[in-house]
C-alpha cells in the first residue's frame, strides 16, 4: 500500500546542511523501490536565519512542523563567541523548544563500538547500549531566576522539576527497550544528594519493574556511571536517566565509541501526538563548515532510527548494515559526500 | 619553632580505617624529625557508628572537630542496599554536613596520570590538572521538596542555588591555582541550558580574570568537557566548576588516571575559619573491607595535600615523590600495609 511520509527537514547551521544532504541521499536510496515516499519540506532555521531576519522559530513554522510525520535535523548553532548571537539562545529557543513543544519525552541515544573504529579506550570490549534520556523535565525546564543581577549579591537559582507522570512514561519506554534487548536496565541518578528527585526516580523504576520481571535492574550514581563508561562500558544494555545526566553520559558515550561523528539520536514522542525528531548528537562545528570535512555517519544512522520509528525496520537494518560495511572498509580521508556515496553503494 | 597540629581523624567505614592507618604511618614518618607534631583525635563516625547507637554526627563532636587544625577522613558509608541504612543518609548527614558546616568552599581534586600506571585510555598524554570544585552551593544545598509523594501526581523539585559571593571566592581560588601552575583555566558549566546560574558563573569568571591577566581562560559545556577528558585530557590545567559537575568530572578524571585508588582530595576552607578536610575520592568499598586489599595511595596523597595546606610544602613534596617511586616499582599484588610500608621506606 503506497504511503507518503511528510518529512520536515531542518538542515540548520555549520556542517548541518552537508550531513543532512548525505542522510537524505541514503534515505532516498533505501526507499527507492519501496511503496513509501518521503515528501520533504525544508525549514530554514538556526543561527544563520536569526542573523538574517531575527527569527528563531516563528509560530507559523512551528505549527507546520507539528503536522509533519517526522523531522530530520542537522545541527543548529553559530560560532561560539559570535556577539550577534549573545542575546539569542538558539539552543533554548529552537532545539529545546522543539523537544518541549513536540513533547519528545524520550531522547534515545544508542552507542555501539564498531570493531573497526578506534576507540580512545585501550580495551572497550563489546559495547552496545542505548541511553534513554528523559527529554521534557529535569534541570532543562528553564525554571529558575536571578535577583540582584550583576551585583556582588546576585543569587541565581535553577529548578529541576520531576514529575511521576514524566518519569513513569520514559521509564516504561526504557524497560520495553531493555526487554527487547539484553534485559538489563541501569538507572543513573544521584539519589544520595538529589534526594527528592532521586526518591521519585527510584520509586517509579521499582514500580514499573514489576511489569517487566524479565528485566534485571541496576542502579548507579552518575559519578560512578562515568567511571564504568571508561572502564567497563560493555556492562551496559539500557541506561535510563534524567535530562541533564543523559546529556553528559551520551557525549561521553559518543567519545568512547570513537567520536561523536558516529552518534545518532532520536527525540521521540512514542504516543505519536507530535512528530519525532532525529538528529546527530554532534553540533554544527562552524570551524569546518562548507569544507566537506564532516562525517555524515551520525546523520545517516539517525535516518536508521527514523526508519525504525516509522515501522520500516527492514530499511533501517539495511542502512545500519551499509554503515557497518563502510566503517570496516575505511581508509584515508574522504569528503562528506564520498562517505554518503559509499554508504549508498553498500546498501543491500 | 615547635608546632602542634590538632588533627581530627575520621577513619569511617569499610576500607576507611585500613587506608587511614597507612596515611597516618606516612604522616608520622615524614614529620618524624621535624618540629611539627600531630596531635590526633579519632572520631568514630559513619555507617558503623549509626548502626550501633543511631548517631550520625552529634553536635558535641561536630563542635570539637570545628576546633581542630585539620581533618583526615577515610571513607564513610555502609553496604549500598543495607535496609537499616535506608532511613539515614550518611552522605548528606555526615560527609556533606561536614563540608557545609566547615564552609569547605573549595573541593580540590588533582589528577595526574603517572607514567607507570596503566590508564584505560590508549594514549592519555601528559595529564596533570586540578579540578577546583565548588563545595557549598549548587544542586548540593538540599533545597527542594516533593508533593503528593507516592502518588501518580508526585512532583519532586531540586533547586540549585548559586550566589555571586559563593562563586567568586571559589573562582578566585582557581585563578590563583592556575597562576601558580600552567596559567590555563577552564570554566565548565552548561550555560546554554542553565542560563541563570550560567550567566552568573561566566560574569564572575570574566570579572576575576581581570585580576589575573596572565591566566588564559577557556569555557566548555560539561558534556563537551567529558569528551575532552577521554580524547585529550592533557589540554587541561585548572578546571573550575560547580558542585555537581565537579563531582562527575572528578570521578571520570580518577578513572582515566588509572583508577580512583589514586585520587586524592581536599575540602578546603581557604580562609582558615574552619579546619580543612582531606580524603581519598574513593568510597568505603564494604565488599573488600578488612581484607588488606585496598590501595592506600589516594589516602596517602591526601596527606600530601594536607601537608601543603598546612604550609609544609617540603614534607608534601617528599610524600609525593615517594608515591611516584612506589608506583614506578609496582609489581604483583601487595597488601594495604605493604604499600604504606613501601612508601615510608621510599621517603627521602
Ligand atoms: C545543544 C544542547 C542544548 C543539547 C542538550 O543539552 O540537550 C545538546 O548538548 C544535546 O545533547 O543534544
Ligand atoms: C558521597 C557523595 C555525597 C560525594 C559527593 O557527591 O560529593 C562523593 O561522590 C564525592 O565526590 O566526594
Amino acid at each position: 500500500m503506497p504511503r507518503t511520509v511528510e518529512l520536515a527537514v531542518i538542515p540548520g547551521d555549520g556542517i548541518g546542511p552537508e550531513v543532512v544532504a548525505e542522510a537524505l541521499k541514503v534515505l532516498d536510496a533505501v526507499t527507492a523501490d519501496s511503496d513509501v515516499t518521503f515528501a520533504k519540506t525544508e525549514y530554514r532555521l538556526g543561527a544563520g536565519r536569526f542573523l538574517e531576519d531575527g527569527e528563531v522559530l516563528p509560530e507559523a513554522e512551528l505549527a507546520e512542523i507539528k503536522k509533519a510525520d517526522a523531522i530530520l535535523l542537522g545541527a543548529v548553532g553559530g560560532k561560539p563567541n559570535d556577539p550577534r548571537l549573545a542575546a539569542a539562545n538558539i539552543e533554548r529557543g529552537l532545539l529545546l523548544k522543539l523537544r518541549f513543544e513536540l513533547d519528545h519525552y524520550v531522547n534515545l541515544r544508542p552507542t555501539v563500538v564498531y570493531p573497526t573504529v578506534e576507540s580512545p579506550l585501550r580495551n572497550p570490549g563489546e559495547v552496545d547500549f542505548v541511553v534513554v534520556r528523559e527529554g521534557t523535565e529535569g534541570p532543562y525546564v528553564g525554571n529558575g531566576g536571578s535577583i540582584r543581577i550583576g551585583t556582588p549579591h546576585e543569587i541565581a537559582n535553577e529548578v529541576s522539576v520531576n514529575t511521576a507522570y514524566g518519569v513513569e512514561r520514559v521509564v516504561r519506554f526504557a524497560f520495553a527497550q531493555a526487554s527487547a534487548r539484553r534485559k538489563k536496565l541501569t538507572l543513573v541518578h544521584k539519589t544520595n544528594v538529589l534526594v527528592f528527585a532521586g526518591k521519585l526516580w527510584r520509586r517509579i523504576v521499582d514500580e514499573v519493574s514489576m511489569e517487566f520481571p524479565e528485566v534485571e535492574v541496576d542502579y548507579l550514581h552518575v559519578d560512578a556511571a562515568t567511571i564504568f563508561l571508561v572502564t567497563d562500558p560493555a556492562r551496559f544494555d539500557v541506561i535510563v536517566t534524567d535530562n541533564l545526566f543523559g546529556d553528559i553520559l551520551t557525549d561521553l558515550a559518543g567519545a568512547i565509541s570513537g567520536g561523536i561523528g558516529l552518534a545518532a539520536s532520536g527525540n521521540i514522542n512514542p504516543d505519536g501526538t507530535f512528530p519525532s525528531m532525529f538528529e546527530p548528537v554532534h553540533g554544527s562545528a562552524p570551524d569546518i563548515a562548507g569544507q566537506q570535512k564532516a562525517d555524515p555517519t551520525a546523520a545517516i544512522l539517525s535516518v536508521a532510527l527514523l526508519l525504525t520509528h516509522l515501522g520500516l525496520a527492514d530499511a533501517a537494518g539495511r542502512v545500519t548494515a551499509a554503515v557497518r560495511q563502510d566503517l570496516a572498509a575505511r581508509t584515508g580521508t574522504r569528503s562528506t559526500a564520498e562517505v554518503g556515496d559509499s554508504i549508498v553503494t553498500l546498501l543491500s
